[in-house]
């Protein structure tokens, strides 16, 4: 018991006292549904791996949206990970492919270029094939890094954009902080 | 007392036990401070009025924006309201000038563009001194209509340009809603 409340501790945004009633709570179901879990479990770790050519999380050797003949692989949206790129899918705008990096630059943890899917992503750069690259990283220190070396790094090769920074939805200027103000005063485009 | 509760009452952000808390604190003060809080509260309201100009708090004809030389009068940045303008003016990027519409276009409350304060603005751009008015609006239903409504009516004048709307500073792309997110893609920007 001890086991399973510790196992549940360690998973991110669950504490103790969750992680106790996620753990009594399936000691009270029928056994079928623990070794369901346990199987889930394993089945998933054995067989999610990575797609080949985008990084994706996959259980093929390409994923779903790799394979899907109606994306346009001319375009490819460069994410940090796989969490960035199902938000992205959320959207229903981007009808693109995708390439996830694996993480950021970030020189205070020792991640360096090399670290990163960032040769995988190159191989990808058939300029006959390859008409944008869509850098979409978190607007930080890290993010605004790996852009600017990916930008200098890609444009050899294709055209290379960057999403937009500014106002959120719904968001009102009064209440935004000055960096982000600053940016979207900087990012303005011209009204069609 | 009950009166002077009641008015605390009605500002915004202040409940009945705030505003019974202030009253309290003022009473247990010497009455020269309830005095000097009375005057201040009356010269405020009978001494601030409108800038002739950009429709700014001032209490002179102009305001300090409008009267600074040091500001470019070939930029005016277009705000809803002046909190709107103090927010920008903290970002201490924008060296340009202001006009304050005094609100946004909302149907649904019965505002047309004859509320606000539009043909100030018309009357401003001259040619041969505006180069560009860039759209400061929030990004909302009412701000969207107010953009494309002054978008089209200023076209003709000068450069109509607009604030970026996209991912603010500090946020994860995992937790930005949809329409931030489709925004952010729309508005990509070439990498410099």
């Amino acid at each position: 018991m001890a086991r399973l409340i510790e196992q549940f501790e360690r998973l991110p945004g669950i504490g103790p006292r969750t992680a106790q009633r996620l753990a009594l709570y399936l000691l009270r179901q029928p056994e079928e549904q623990s070794q369901a879990f346990a199987e889930a479990l394993l089945a998933a770790r054995q067989q999610v791996g990575q797609c080949q050519r985008c990084g994706h999380l996959s259980a093929e050797t390409l994923c779903n949206i790799c394979l899907n003949q109606g994306r346009n692989i001319g375009l490819i949206c460069v994410v940090a990970d796989s969490r960035d790129l199902l938000a992205l899918e959320r959207t229903r705008e981007y009808k693109g492919s995708y390439h996830v990096l694996g993480g950021l630059i970030s020189p205070m943890d020792g991640i360096g270029p090399e670290a990163l899917m960032i040769q995988a992503l190159l191989k990808r750069l058939d300029p006959e094939e390859v008409k944008e690259v869509i850098l979409a990283l978190t607007p930080s220190v890290e993010g605004d890094t790996t852009s600017l070396y990916l930008g200098r790094l890609l444009k050899p090769f294709c055209q290379v954009t960057r999403i937009a920074y500014g106002l959120p939805m719904g968001s009102e200027l009064e209440y935004a902080d000055e960096v982000t103000l600053a940016r979207a005063l900087e990012g303005r485009r011209a009204m069609e």
